[in-house]
């Protein structure tokens, strides 16, 4: 991105610069637990919202709720979790305290009679910690969403990337945001956990940096002499086990459904551009599109900037997930973080 | 259906006669209550699976790992259920008790690092106990599975089916199988829960009667004077509010996941001669399709044959949902049963 891009980042660079989302992250205590979950929060009259799932081996949750030709357009809170298929307990637990807090779709007279829609996908993390069955349950979830505000969230080993990993390294929670010349924000949330890589093997670099804001978080500096680093990174590269990249790309333009089944849609190219290979079979790769429509619905020319800078938003935040993890070492094995690598 | 039909019925005319299918039924007790859970059961290695959500107001579970295009082939039970979105957390409370059993898609060295892939599908139920917070958990899933059995399912206010209406009668649970001439069997298990009617107003007869097989359930006469019945019919109708029919059609043949969604799809063309309208908005029709690949992949005849079967199991057997269900009344509501109607 040119110096001169008018694209420039928000206050926090991360999805609470769209207003009216929030976010929270929780992980699991213990020994032997390293997962976690993360919701983003809507405003009580929720966003809309829709869907693109681009992996082969996907774990998800209301989302054909999100089909631009069903009844619902506006969801209450989506859920980003670790446990694989089983952590889609979690968006139960966030589900029941929605409804119990009469937030959701109305179904009947009273203001608790309303069924929230509660959107989920999970991340593959499971026996990383070194308990198989230590697993986000309906009562993290819940844990998750009590733990929502405005401020930025943290990013690297944290909420769903707490047991994540990405080309044999640590990865995790990371986000960015673009403020466009019109004032439009978009921004995306990302939980990075790919069978494949995020770093160049031939030259160490991150996929990504060259999507790098100029405003973004610096970047490591390589040494000159790249041959230890680049044998570490090749040591460090598993073979590809059950992954996941799951995440959220969200304006506050006035998008339609589709509209934001589109915007999902193009986070995937921006995850293209950030890990290689990508979208594979082992991999659940999905994004959410979410518009909380506080302004207008934009002419073809504004959507088409809210696209690519919804492409771009996914990439640099798969960076700053990557820039953030920490390495982690539990029974199940030692995970090296970039940052750590590269010294 | 011609007598001269060379489908029969199976030996139970219900979902258990695809060898290796298994079918259990749950209600919520207790004062407010009137909502429970179906499971369907394959064996130990699972059966193949596809979807088709055709309802405006879907809530579903696990359906993107159907897709063709995924890694998942098979799916290790289907849960059907009450409860509307909060109902999905009965799936959670399957797929925890199958994965302690080890049943899954294996993911690590042990036994029991598997993750169950549980499809599942709610209805519309919510508050018709008369306690709007009575609704399906991960308990109520666990209970369900637990009772599994391959003898005949019960049918009517049963199961999933316990909640349901049906254009404003007594809806519920109803099944239907047909053995094909060279021995392939096809079954379909609904739970019956349309916005639309199963009655024709000008007659009424069921809409699926003309579908009936002879040795299917016999149809109660009607009165010669049938001024009353359309009257009190007419009477039962309700506005629609939020309802959707959901179900499985299963065969034993060697079908592909493709192909189990086209399954699927044609039941959705089964409900539509049963029910009018049907897939409305406030309806969020769903049919998983399942093969349990006992025997061989049939040629294009013979998928043609399982296909036109698929269809008409459903009808019958939304047709015998109405017939099995009883009138109920509770502090929310007094829903009469057709039975009851025709007198």
């Amino acid at each position: 991105m040119a110096q001169t891009d008018p694209v420039r980042p928000g206050p926090t660079n991360s999805l609470v610069d769209v207003p009216g989302l929030q976010v929270g992250h929780a992980q699991l205590p213990g020994e032997g637990a390293l997962s976690g979950t993360t919701v983003v929060l809507p405003g009580p009259d929720g966003v809309v919202a829709g869907v693109d799932v681009r992996g082969g081996g996907p774990g998800t949750r209301e989302t054909d709720a999100l089909d631009p030709r069903t009844l619902v357009e506006r969801v209450h809170a989506v859920v980003l979790t670790g446990g694989s298929a089983y952590g889609l307990a979690a968006a139960s637990g966030v589900a029941d305290a929605l409804g119990a807090a009469g937030r959701g779709f109305p179904v009947g007279r009273a203001p608790d009679e309303v069924v929230p829609v509660v959107p989920a996908a999970v991340v593959f993390d499971l026996g990383r910690g070194g308990r198989f069955a230590a697993r986000p349950g309906a009562a993290l979830g819940a844990e998750a969403l009590a733990a929502c505000t405005d401020t930025a969230p943290a990013e690297g080993v944290v909420g769903a990337g707490t047991g994540t990993l990405i080309g044999g390294l640590k990865g995790g929670v990371g986000a960015a945001s673009a403020v466009l010349s019109d004032g439009t924000v978009v921004a995306a949330l990302v939980v990075a956990n790919a069978a494949g890589s995020a770093v160049d093997p031939a030259t160490g670099e991150l996929w990504g940096a060259r999507h790098r804001h100029v405003d973004d978080v610096e970047l490591p500096a390589l040494p000159d002499d790249r041959s230890s680093l680049l044998a570490a990174l090749q040591a460090a590269a598993a073979p590809p086990t059950l992954n996941t990249t799951i995440g959220v790309v969200a304006t506050d333009a006035g998008l339609s459904v589709a509209q934001c089944a589109k915007l999902a849609a193009v986070g995937h190219d921006g995850l293209a551009r950030a890990v290689r290979p990508v979208h594979g079979m082992t991999d659940g790769d999905t994004f959410f599109g979410l518009a909380t429509t506080a302004r207008p619905a934009p002419d073809l020319a504004a959507l088409q900037e809210i696209l690519t800078a919804g492409a771009d938003c996914v990439t640099r935040a798969v960076v700053h997930a990557v820039l953030a993890a920490r390495s982690v070492e539990t029974p199940a094995g030692h995970w090296r973080a970039y940052r750590d690598l590269v010294g």
